[in-house]
Order: C-alpha cells, then sequence, then structure tokens
C-alpha cells in the first residue's frame, strides 16, 4: 500500500499565525502527491499532462538559440519589456489566427505560461469571496488559484457538447440571487482538461449571448485548441467577441513547457492592468525563453511540427479507445476526445476513485481521481486518464492494469458489501453531479 | 518638453467597477513611464537599473546551452518541478556560502527573478491593512508589490551605515502601540538600492536583536552581495539567524536578468508555503533557463566571471564619483557606494527631483526621483543615479549635463523666487525624511 506525503504539515510552522488569510486554503494537491508515486519507471501514468516531446527536433532547438545568442545575445539575456517580446506577440498573433482570432499585439501579455496568466486576472479581478463559474469538472490548476485568492468557484454542469447553457443561466441566477458578484466564467472550449470534450459550435454562440445578456466576462483558456485530431479548430469564443473575452494561450503544448511562455490577451484597460500585475509579479517575463521560441517560430515550420504532434496524439487517443473498450467493466462509461490529452472516465457505482487510487498505484498504474477537479468534493465517481504521454502499448498496458484493480474492486463489493471498502462510500454513493460526459 | 504618458487610463475602462480592490493600487511607477524616454540613443540613461552584461561569454554560454539540449533536451524543455532544479538548487548554496550562509537545498524555492520571491513572500503573509516595515528610502519594485497586496508600508530611516537601529525601535513600538501587525521588514543590507550604502556589522547584529526580541520576521533581499568593489561580503543577515530570515537572491546581476532565475531561502515550513504559492502562480520556474544557468555555472569560472564584473563596475563608480566631484553645485551631497550600482543624491534645497526630471531629459539626461522610493509622497530632494550600464565616459558627460540642468534651476530659483517654479514647490520645501546618507 502506498503511503502518500501527509498535507499537514502545520505542526512545526512557528509562522502558522503569521500567513495572511488566502495562505490557509493553499494546501498539495492531489496530482501533487502523485507526481512522486507516479514518476516510478514500473508505474504507468495515465495521471499526469505533461506533452510528449521526444519529438521536438532538439537540433533546429539549438541552432535557433546559437543564432540567437550570437545575433542578439546582449538583448535576450537583460531584461525585456513587461509586457513581452514585441516580436513574440505578433508571432502569437499570427498563431491565434488558426482559431479565427484578430487581434493587435499590443492587447497581448506575455506570461509565465498560461497558468500566470489564471493567477494575473484572478488577482486584477477577484476579492475574497467573489464568484467565478467554472465547468464541473474543471482545470485543477485554476481552481488552485482560485482557492489562494479566496473566490468562491460555482460550478456548471456539461455534457458531451460542453458547457450546457441552460444550466449556465440558472447558476448565473442563483448567484445573483444570493447577491453575491460573478466575476467571470473560466472555461475551456477545445479538449478540455479533465472533461475531454468540446464546446460545439452551437453551444458556443449560446453561451456567449448568455455572458452578454448576463454581462459577465468569460476568461477562455485554450491550451489544446491546435491539438484537433479529426478537424480543423472550431473558432475560438474570442473570435467572436473581443470586449467581453479575455483569452489565455500557450506553447506549452505546441512546443515547450519548460519554457513557460504563455499569453493573455485581453480588452485594452484590461491589458494595461495585466501588465501592471506582470511587473509587481516579475518585474518582465522571460527574454530569453521568448526570444527563443520566436527564432524557434521564425526558423522552423511549427505548424507542420503541430501536425506530427496531432498525429501522434491521436494514435495514443485510439490506442486508449481500443483498449477501454477491450478491458473495462460494462459498468464504466467514457467519451471519446476529439484532440487534446484526457479521457473522463465514470466509474461503476459505489466504487471511489481516490479510495482506490492507493491500489492502483500498488497495481502499478496511475491516474488523477475526479475530485481533483471540483472545487466542492464531488467527482469521487470519476477519474481522469491522460493519454499524452506514454507510448500506444504502454497505455494499453495501463488501461489493462486498471480494469483489473476495477474488477477486484467491483468483486469485494460483490462479496463483503460496500460499507467495508472506503470511508468515502457515503460521498461516493450519493455523490451525482449533474454532469454527463459520457 | 516631455510629454509622459498618463496613467490614468481608466476614463475608457468598461472592467472599472469589477476590479478587485487590490487592482485600485496599481498604477504605472515613474520607473516605467521612464523607461521609454531614457531609452533614447542620445539621453544618458543614469536612471534603468539594468546590469552591463556586455563582458558575458556569449560562445560559453552558447556551447553551455548546446551541451544542454544534447545531453538533457527533453528534460530541459519539459514542466519541471514547482521547486525548482534540484541540481541548481545544490549550486545556489555553493553561491551563498560565499556570504556565509549555510543552507540545505530542500530550504529554497527558485522563483522567476527575485522580484517573483518578494512577490510570493508578500501573498503568504500580508493581508490587507498588515505592515511592512522598510528603509527609507527602499526599492521601488518590492513597494510596487507591498501596495499591490496592500500593506501599510512604514519607512524606518537609514544613514551611511544602514537603517538605523533606535530608528527600526521607535518604528515598531509606535506601530504596535496602533495595534497594527507588522509582517516583516524589508532590507537590502548591501550597496542599498537606491540609497547605495551597506548595512555595517555592528548593526547586522543590533538589527537581528531587535528582531529576535521583537519577533519580526526579517526579509533579506540580496541581489548586489557578491558586486562589492572593496572588500570580501559580510556575511548576510541569514548567516547568523536562520529561524528568522527568509534570504532573497538572484542570478539577474552576476549572470543575466533575462533568465529570470533567483530563489528564496526559508525556514522550512515557509519553504512549504512558498511553493504552494509558486504553484498557484506558475505551476513551476521555467525549466529551461534554470538548467541553462546549471550548466553556465558547471562549465565556467563563474567566480572570476563575478570578479570582472565589479572590477567593471568599480570603475563605473569611480567615474561617478570623480564626475560628481568635478561637476555638482557644493550644496548637493551624495554618498561613496562599495559596491553595487547606486548613488543617491540629495539635491540643493528647495529642488524637486521629480519637477526638475522632464528639464533633464529634454537636457539629455535622465534619473529617477526619489519620491519613487517611498511609498508615503518623501524623497523629492533627492534622486537615484546608477552607474551600472553606461560606460565611464558617458557617466561623466550624464553627470555634467545634470550639473548644468541643477545650476539653471538654481539660478531660475535665485531669480524668480521658489514659487513660479513647481507645482510641488509646497512638498519640497518641507520634505525632510530623517534619512541621512550624505
Amino acid at each position: 500500500m502506498i503511503e502518500f506525503p501527509s498535507a499537514d504539515s502545520t505542526r512545526l510552522d512557528s509562522y502558522v499565525d503569521r500567513y495572511a488569510a488566502r495562505t490557509h486554503g493553499m494546501t498539495a494537491s492531489e496530482i501533487r502527491a502523485l507526481f512522486a508515486v507516479a514518476s516510478r519507471p514500473e508505474v504507468v501514468s495515465l495521471a499526469g499532462g505533461m506533452p510528449n516531446i521526444s519529438g521536438l527536433p532538439l537540433d533546429v532547438v539549438g541552432s535557433a538559440i546559437s543564432n540567437l545568442l550570437q545575433a542578439k545575445g546582449e538583448v535576450a539575456l537583460q531584461y525585456g519589456s513587461g509586457q513581452g517580446d514585441p516580436v513574440l506577440r505578433e508571432q502569437i498573433c499570427a498563431v491565434m489566427r488558426l482559431e479565427g482570432i484578430e487581434a493587435h499585439p499590443d492587447d497581448l501579455v506575455v506570461t509565465v505560461g498560461s497558468q500566470q496568466a489564471v493567477d494575473l486576472v484572478t488577482r486584477i479581478f477577484c476579492d475574497p469571496g467573489d464568484v467565478v463559474l467554472c465547468e464541473a469538472p474543471s482545470y485543477v490548476g485554476a481552481l488552485g488559484v482560485f482557492k489562494a485568492f479566496q473566490c468562491e468557484v460555482v460550478h456548471v454542469a456539461m455534457d458531451a457538447h460542453g458547457l450546457v447553457p441552460e444550466h449556465l443561466r440558472e447558476a448565473i441566477a442563483a448567484v445573483k440571487a444570493a447577491g453575491k458578484r460573478i466575476k467571470f466564467l473560466y472555461t475551456i472550449p477545445n479538449f478540455h482538461n479533465p472533461a475531454g470534450v468540446t464546446l460545439s459550435a452551437a453551444r458556443r454562440a449560446e453561451v456567449l449571448d448568455i455572458a452578454r445578456a448576463e454581462d459577465i466576462l468569460i476568461l477562455e483558456d485554450n491550451p489544446y485548441g491546435l491539438l484537433g485530431f479529426d478537424s480543423d479548430p472550431l473558432p475560438a469564443l474570442r473570435a467572436h467577441e473581443a470586449e467581453g473575452v479575455i483569452y489565455l494561450g500557450s506553447f506549452s503544448k505546441t512546443f515547450s513547457p519548460g519554457m513557460r511562455v504563455g499569453w493573455a490577451l485581453a480588452p485594452h484597460a484590461v491589458r494595461e492592468k495585466l501588465v501592471l500585475a506582470q511587473e509587481a509579479a516579475t518585474l518582465c517575463p522571460p527574454s530569453f525563453s521568448q526570444m527563443a521560441i520566436s527564432t524557434y517560430l521564425h526558423q522552423h515550420d511549427w505548424q507542420g511540427q503541430i501536425k506530427q504532434m496531432r498525429e501522434m496524439y491521436r494514435e495514443r487517443r485510439d490506442a486508449m479507445m481500443t483498449a477501454l473498450a477491450d478491458f473495462m467493466p460494462a459498468s464504466c462509461s467514457w467519451n471519446r476526445p476529439e484532440g487534446g490529452f484526457f479521457v473522463w472516465l465514470t466509474l461503476p457505482p459505489g466504487i471511489d476513485g481516490k479510495a482506490m487510487l492507493p491500489r492502483a498505484v500498488t497495481a502499478r498504474v496511475a491516474y488523477v481521481p475526479g475530485t481533483a477537479f471540483f472545487a466542492d468534493g464531488f467527482g469521487s465517481n470519476a477519474i481522469r486518464l491522460s493519454f499524452c504521454y506514454p507510448p500506444p502499448e504502454r497505455i494499453r498496458e495501463g488501461v489493462r492494469r486498471l480494469a483489473g484493480v476495477l474488477e477486484a474492486e467491483m468483486e469485494l463489493r460483490t462479496t463483503f458489501g460496500a460499507t467495508s471498502l472506503s470511508s468515502h462510500r457515503a460521498r461516493s454513493e450519493y455523490d451525482a453531479p449533474s454532469t454527463d460526459l459520457s
């Protein structure tokens, strides 16, 4: 049985009475404890969201950086603009054009990965107690930011076509009736993390109409948009609406996460606030990474590179789909993502994904329990499976192991009854988020 | 006459009613407006704090990065630890040993420049209204963070030996008497930015005694410690006290600011909170920059490189000292920094540094007005001069131009009297911070 590190380390902390109120909400995430465990080579990790960058042309990257240092070394190693490198910002506009966005480089701010963009947007908009609307489930890293800024997260159900407009309307009405302020709707319209679904074109129009009518700002987080397997990308929400959407993009999934370069495209006045927040946070984003990416984009067929990535990830998605169909018990359900990295798997009734995790890791397979993706304790009947990192045959082996663990769990339940198996039983038994992703 | 960009852009901002309370305190700093002006080639900028990196061996950096990509490209381009690269953290311990610090790599967290370390420390400790003690004057970038987190800054006077212990005691007593909470003392003990002074060894002991007796955490910011001109570095405050000090370091001044790699060394429980805050802010600091620096430190005589930098900066300090003695009116006073980048110049009575700046820039010399380094409007009778970036002959020319502007100001005052010259007159006339740095 695996011992997970305890998140409770405050007992030896002589500073415990001095932290800010916001700090008491900062606790180690479930994904954090997993990173240590899942990195053992014998474990098939279907847990992490690390992109597979083994196909990157290291020689091209090396020569791009070497050219950069030779031609502009003193600029690349120096402080840069708080808003980000002007040349890179023009190139980012070309990247966004692939999803129908027409933007001016001056409305962009470069961030330390798009994670920092979520952080800066939340920092400038959210007072403690403000409401952020999120999909159910939602990205664990964004939930961590909202928690750190003491926001109240209200989840809105999805189905196979993404966020459900009528649930969005209901959530807005309920929050307003409670006298609370909604600061924005945080949404991942393409190849959702963790749900794997994509907001349909019809739904995009509906969500935008609701946001306009209710005067709700949209924070559109789109790290996976260019990684669709089956068709060209749908136009972004930002492609239809410039004033009511802050759009977040990233080079982490289409080039390199180790560079930590993402961006926010925002209405002009908001962009000004974001630059001030960026200057307070870091003075400026790393010049060196930005100019390295800029040189790479200039010298390399980056669109061809992304096409290769799409094919590689599609093969892995297919391997996972086949393995799930071959091995999983009939009482499981899952979706077929059209891009990105993730599948959302609903477990057989009564099985708790978090309680099962130590047994799964003992059986040498890891995943992320669904509860990580809810701010409110829901999600115990689901898990997130990633197909991005392991090669196809390892994915198949991981799914086979996971199916074995599930069969054993179900058999134990049948033999001994539900009560003896998990301290989370009551929660998982009555845990019924209205999200239906299967 | 130069027109500075207006910081008031909220009149067109449809989001003005929706920002967090903290955002209303975010305004463009005086340094920000200056960057645009002072970057014109005809202006001698004694304003910016950019290190002069023209001596960096770009070929060594290039081959270090090329080796890195070849040997560990897939790691360097991938997500890394939220705490920072373990190998780099060991190397940072060796860097800190030069200032008498014995530390364990596990007590370090790598940050996006030490600016982000100030941000993360403030984020975990400070609620709105909490007090941060700062020197008078203090670093403008840190003051921006404290303002962004709605802290109250209380300045403590310095003299030629740094922070004055009796003023520190008085400030602590006054804040406590007012029923407010002091979260920490923010101090730059070596080659202060902007004051240029260094906290003497005797004062270090006294400040630590006061902090222990009053139970005040110290935030020791030390970007310039290895850039002393005249002697070996004094042991850091952290070298004497591990539990009551958070120490911040940076590679920005000793290698490259464009890499954005700094660090915080903290008591263990605080370090855990800092890592959680770092994960919320960025997921992880840039792997690529960290490993590039790690490879550079491993392959290059970095201490020899720093020695060259010290000599280069000493020559510039000397050029500035000579020029100030040759050109400045007798009613000016300044200090002789023993390291770092900055000289603090007290203006002749009645001259306002901020009001004079547009005239100085018209005369093709730039500096930072003293008010930028105070949270409370003081400092109008002083300015910060940087000797780090321009070559010695340009420094001399810049000081000559500045002296000319000052002479003209003084002559105007004599001819027409004080009232007609500046809207800031009343403030500068009665502006009497107790700091005496001359």
